[in-house]
């Protein structure tokens, strides 16, 4: 670890059976020793709660704490995330091995942080959760009218007459109420979170210093809600593994600007990647050499404090003894541990970006993020099984990263009169409060572009009647009284824009006071409006009905204000604002060498650069640069002067 | 409504949680209020029963009559249609909603038609139904011996000593035995059938002159069969939606004329269909401007007694909030409602085809349509998997309706004289007494066309011995000693014919009396007889004994009698028989413009038309016509006499 | 039966429901009957035990000796095979009902054979399971602590710390361990096995002469190992049912190989293959006339004592009612069964091959085959989806049946000095003192084959540390620090071969040791080695790192000294070791003739041949030809010695 200049390192993880081998006996022996030997090489502990894997004897001991899936299955030990976050047996279970390993480590001088759990997003549909989901509505809705109401629980002989009628979202005949299963995901969201928040307490009081953070995982299948989350982790922590080789760059970038914006513009942690590996699903591929360093620069410049990997050594043997490891099977003496240890020697140079302060990359842009307009769009039976929240999300993102224009991720409840633009995709649900903000947004003078299937309905998952797109129809001085979506692409011409295509989705619109900027050219549509603009107050509102090709997409954001960037085809530059200078990260993604103007000192070497840098093929640079100049920086979040 | 011409609305679908809250407990005057609306209104009421969807007091209070997956998989509240038709507990409890709506309503003045449950179709496992399956059976198979004997239990040791041995197919180790599937899905028909009757016996004894229906559900997973069911609602009602937009217009007469066949030749009622879109799996594709009359029309024309749709208003919220409605979420101020409203103004000139005699379009033909065929070819681990019983009726179906042949749907225990032609598509199950029926058809004079795989099996879906295709074997004049399921299409000539293709199936044919009138000319039958004709007393059967493609399909059928009638590309025309005059119907499908000769009386302007008139893109045209000759109409089903 | 030649007929599998109807009270006087006239008929009688297909009574009696699946799905009677293996009460039933059937026709004079069971391979995962898995641990393990050592249960805190708490693999969260799964699979063959002895001594008891087997299925699903079972039938029987028609002749050859291995070069017995179809899963295709004789004499010529069939009559009912029969539905008048009589004429000139001696086909090469490798393989997350272990078995076997070089199948446990070239195909587990063998092998001479993925793991399913391919890497002379899988192929360049591609796995591969004989051209890897080649002792070891194309893979072979034997396209030659003679078997599997040159008498018609022979389409000759010369059959497997 040293030669590889590892400085801090999560234990612990997965740990119970090790530590608690019989209920309330306990043996810390051995990870006194694991403790020890880093503290005495130097390195620090992130040390973990082990609550995500309760040992064999828990599972046995309380069949009743074990999860139940939505059809009744009896979930059974043998892999991990094995409980029932509700089940009274496993809350007090997890408290006592946690407040057990606190009390013995809570003083230990390499602890530096407390990893709570792991990757929280165990479902289950057992009676425990019943009783804590019914507890959780009476609060949420007060009454069992409101929630009616709010479940339009009219429809289909389901209106609740008592409470406790209510169960979660079980195996049922046909489709299940949109709004029922909506709210029990944001309950099993906060229902983890308070399991996570009952656990900070011990670890509080028992080592007040040390910073407390759990990781947070990413997919559809989480039923976490990042901004609710943030705001309780000392450190938003972050996971990630790309999920294409191809689009791995891409990817990165995506998750850690969204991090940022998790942490409210403030630094955060990779805490997982893979060291050599690229999970495709189907198949591991293989990180083509300089990608460590590249991915690990990325997230870096974006706010990261540090680059962390699952995991040190590639297991021999266990669940995942296919998953890669900084110090693979074949051992030291290997490809992948050569770039690893590369990096750690890299990674000392950048040191003065690790801040308490404000982190920016000079974004005028802000992509609204919404995790639960993304669970809404999960139900079955929209009218097109190809309205993916991920998808918009992630084009829009795409898009600006081609173009070399940066973004933060934000969310609609927030202050957003820093940024120039803010693009809204697909934000099916929408509560009257934050539309307004989003109205006061433009009128300010801010710009806003919209693309469809957002405002649709309010925040209990109900369509706002009266015409297409709901919240947002006097905004976006449009009304569309129909959907049409698309099985087969259509045309649609943009005013100066090139050739593009529209597919998944398009809609009958009727302008209301916006002009048409774009119109579909075929289809049932040929004629009629695809794009719009709406000028309101000291503002403008776009809005894009179609799924637009990413190529007239960005069209679209550059007649916004987004113009690109001239960088190299596959160079991505990242500026990262510091103290007093920037930080121009250059990483060029491709298997050629990148040649572009440099004007600065080295961040590795200290070398001072001035004319054209070639970077070879996966080769990078990071130079401090003198600082941009006052008038874009600005708008941005955060901004030089916090940073100082 | 009233703009929109409505004139009857279905009202108390799944309205039980919202009629007694609590058990016993009854809340009318929501009710009360609707129906004196519509009645002040001049609004008619279908009113229905609510038992398919139980309230959630009742899945709490009665666990065991929640349905049961075939698995054991519990089905819990949360949907609808969550009971199992065969618990006493809900049994019970429908029996007391349905006198209680009953006994509020059987006189109110607004009640047109009562409507019972709603597309019966729920399967359940539990061991109420494997009680009521035993007593079942005991009625059919009368001793075990014959039980065993029939389902062939002396295979797999499956010999039954004592009927409490016998269980619904849950789940198991390896295949099923077919013919104790096709039992209980007859069971299954029965049982709906026998809650259907309870609660007709309750309306009736209330109401006595109200007629009563159910609507019935069309699907591979729907175990009603609609022969036995006609015969015991007042009026046969259907729920329709088309799956593909490119070929709804096609299926809506394929559906249509199945509803009067299944009515007897009668009127019936299409009583949903989707205002504006067309389901096709993955999404909702709008409706083109015109189709949702056109639909309607081709319903009507086919004998419905009017144009029914669900729903009024689309739900903001609820399992169904996308699908669409008569009132759009846009409301009344979409191309939606303006169709619906354009759809009110043209019905009241079709009134007079309201009717309580035979309905006909002047068909020669009938093609044989069987539910236990369909649910026998359901069972897995056939020769071929591609052996669908729904696409080869519809082909006969599809196939005529392109020439502009109009065609009944019949079944082989009815009497058959009346037709020219009948067409046998894959019939797999057929009972000696109905292979004796189509023999003595033939021997009338008859022309049979009998597509593969047909005659197969007897009533219990055991193969018949001695050579394919079994119980029709003589007639025909063939004997197949061997299947030949194809995986590539191989080619096949027909006498006089076009280049024809045969895929799914093909059979080693040996004429027996039959002439060969087509033959394989590639493959491994190069040589060998593919389709055949054999001439039986005053008529003749034909045999295809593999998947033709459609054009030569039609070459069979028109060598059959059953000839092309010419209509411009994309016009469908329907000659309903009316009272002194005929109705013509002629409805253009296609993007373009069409004209086509005509000589009568426009039924909605009133307007005398002769020489041709143009159709519009997907408009329509329909005309009071000279009734035709009588030679053509004396085969016809029903006829001009018995509508007079 | 008399008149197709029939010899020998299995009777009772499955017939548990109609030779004990209740428990206890047997009916014998069918089955009497049955065998009887069989021989009175001079036909001989493999007789079964029914214990496959409890009868309906038991599963009523006993539910909980039904299986249950890993999602704890209780598995229902209906189907066959009901039973778990592990429960008391199935285990007494299955006791009881094979003493009775033993002792009523231990001495009956048509028995030839005793068939135990059929089809060994139900899973279960219940408690009885739970609690023999416990007991088969222990014996395996011995201490919880080599266990939890081998399980490496410190990951995921799934350390056990009592026998109690370990279950068989059920539904989970996540991953499953991969040792538990692995060794639950030992678990179950040996569970089965016990059964199965079970059974073997009480009709070892009653029947002391007459053989006992089981006949063996063959899929990724059966948990049986048939190199254990294999000890302790008295002859290896098969059931065999090519997957696809053309590669049929190509998976009959892989199978027959298979069982005479399995057999240890002795005589084995094809108890089942369908007589008129291939099942390719969507559908059954026929044979081609000629291929049920062709396939018949395939598996003779490999060392079966005969060509047995499932089955006697196609059944008219029940689940198999479309299985193919020696009779079919149509009866003996059909293509099918004038082919099984024509078989049956040709049959009794072959008799002189059934032996007790060494069976030998001339085989200088054998391939390692191992069920555990194949079973460990099955797991999920490996590094490529694509890793199937059949696949690379077949292939070796496909390009050696191509070029017409004989091969045994053999395991590493063995004396394979026998064998000039032994090829290893994804041997991924391998305990040390295999790897030892193999290495002694080629130090003495031998030539080994190794292809990726193999020697990976241990025997508890752990990787091999310190660089791939694990325990051959000194064997191999090379070392890989990382595998690359492949989503596209790469080019790769063969000293002396043909233009190569490369699919599914790729490795960075360094040579210590061996040369390199082939490389990557194109790809991450281009430059660096594909294909080694190491000389070891008296002996070379090559090894393939990638999935060749099947030419490049024959070119390796080649060169490994496995040279193509010339024959015409389609012809397949088996060249059987007789007593005094050969028997070449020439079998043409092509849809035109072939001629080829002979020098023997027709073992059919005794006719005297010198000089070409031509043979019809699908048709064949079996000639009695002078025996090969010394030098090439020393190194065969058995020898003309032993056969003499």
């Amino acid at each position: 670890m040293r030669a590889a200049g590892v400085t801090l390192v999560t234990v612990g993880v997965f740990s119970w059976a090790e530590l608690e081998p019989e209920p309330g006996r306990f043996r810390f022996e051995w990870l006194d020793r694991v403790l020890g030997s880093l503290h005495d090489a130097g390195v620090g502990v992130c040390l973990a709660t082990p609550t995500a894997a309760p040992p064999p004897w828990f599972a046995m001991a309380h069949p009743d704490a074990m999860p139940v899936r939505a059809d009744g299955t009896p979930v059974a030990h043998g892999s991990r995330d094995t409980y029932c976050v509700c089940a009274p047996a496993y809350q007090e279970a997890a408290a006592r091995i946690t407040r057990a390993v606190a009390e013995r480590y809570a003083r230990h001088p390499a602890l530096r942080l407390w990893h709570v759990h792991n990757e929280y997003g165990t479902w289950c549909h057992c009676d425990h959760v019943a009783a804590a989901f019914r507890r959780w509505l009476r609060d949420r809705h007060g009454t069992l009218e409101a929630l009616n109401e709010a479940w339009t629980t009219a429809f289909w002989s389901q209106r609740y007459a008592a409470w406790d009628q209510i169960t979660p979202p079980r195996a049922t005949q046909y489709l299940p109420n949109p709004s029922q299963v909506l709210d029990f995901r944001r309950f099993l969201s906060d229902a983890m979170l308070g399991h996570f928040l009952a656990q900070k307490a011990v670890l509080r009081e028992l080592s007040p210093g040390v910073p407390v953070t759990t990781n947070f995982a990413f997919g559809s299948w989480v039923p976490v809600d990042p901004w609710r989350w943030a705001a309780e982790v000392d450190v938003v922590a972050l996971d990630h593994y790309p999920g294409d080789r191809g689009t791995a760059a891409e990817e990165v970038a995506f998750a850690a600007d969204l991090a940022r914006g998790w942490a409210g513009g403030r630094q955060w942690l990779l805490m997982e990647q893979a060291a050599g590996v690229v999970y495709t699903g189907p198949r591991m591929l293989a990180k083509r050499p300089g990608e460590i360093t590249l991915h690990s620069l990325s997230h870096i410049a974006r706010g990261s404090a540090g680059a962390m990997f699952f995991q040190w050594r590639a297991s021999r043997g266990g669940a995942e003894l296919w998953h890669g490891g900084m110090v693979p099977h074949a051992g030291p003496d290997s490809r992948v541990h050569r770039e690893i240890q590369e990096l750690g020697r890299l990674l000392p140079s950048l040191a003065e970006l690790r801040t308490r302060g404000p982190v920016s990359i000079g974004a005028r842009a802000a992509i609204l993020w919404d995790a639960q307009s993304w669970w809404a769009l999960e139900a079955p039976a929209f009218p097109s099984s190809e309205l993916r929240y991920l998808d918009a999300v992630r084009q829009a993102h795409r898009v600006l990263w081609h173009a070399g224009v940066p973004v933060d991720f934000a969310h609609a409840g927030q202050d957003l009169s820093a940024y120039d633009v803010v693009i809204v995709p697909s934000l099916y649900l929408i509560g009257d409060a934050d539309a307004g903000r989003l109205a006061a947004y433009v009128d300010g003078g801010g710009t806003l572009v919209v693309s469809y299937f957002s405002g649709i309905a309010d925040e209990h998952a109900r369509v706002r009647l009266g015409g297409y797109p709901g919240a947002l129809r006097d905004l976006l001085g449009v009304r569309a009284d129909e959907f049409l979506p698309l099985d087969t692409p259509v045309p649609v011409r943009l005013d100066g824009g090139p050739h593009a295509t529209g597919t998944v989705w398009s809609e009958r619109l009727e302008p209301r006071g916006a002009s048409v900027i774009g119109a579909y050219t075929g289809g049932d549509l040929a004629g009629l409006p695809a794009v719009t603009r709406h000028v309101v107050g000291a503002g403008q509102a776009f809005y894009v009905s179609t799924r637009l090709d990413d190529t007239a997409y960005g069209h679209v954001l550059t007649t916004a204000g987004l113009s690109p960037s001239p960088v190299p085809h596959g160079v991505e530059l990242i500026r990262r604002r510091g103290a007093g200078e920037d930080w121009l990260f250059a990483l060029n993604h491709s298997p050629g060498p990148r040649t572009l103007p440099a004007d600065g000192t080295d961040a590795f070497t200290g070398a001072r650069i001035s004319g054209p840098v070639t970077l070879p093929p996966r080769g990078h640079t990071v130079l401090r640069v003198r600082q941009e100049g006052q008038e874009t920086a600005t708008k941005a979040s955060g901004g030089e002067g916090a940073n100082g």
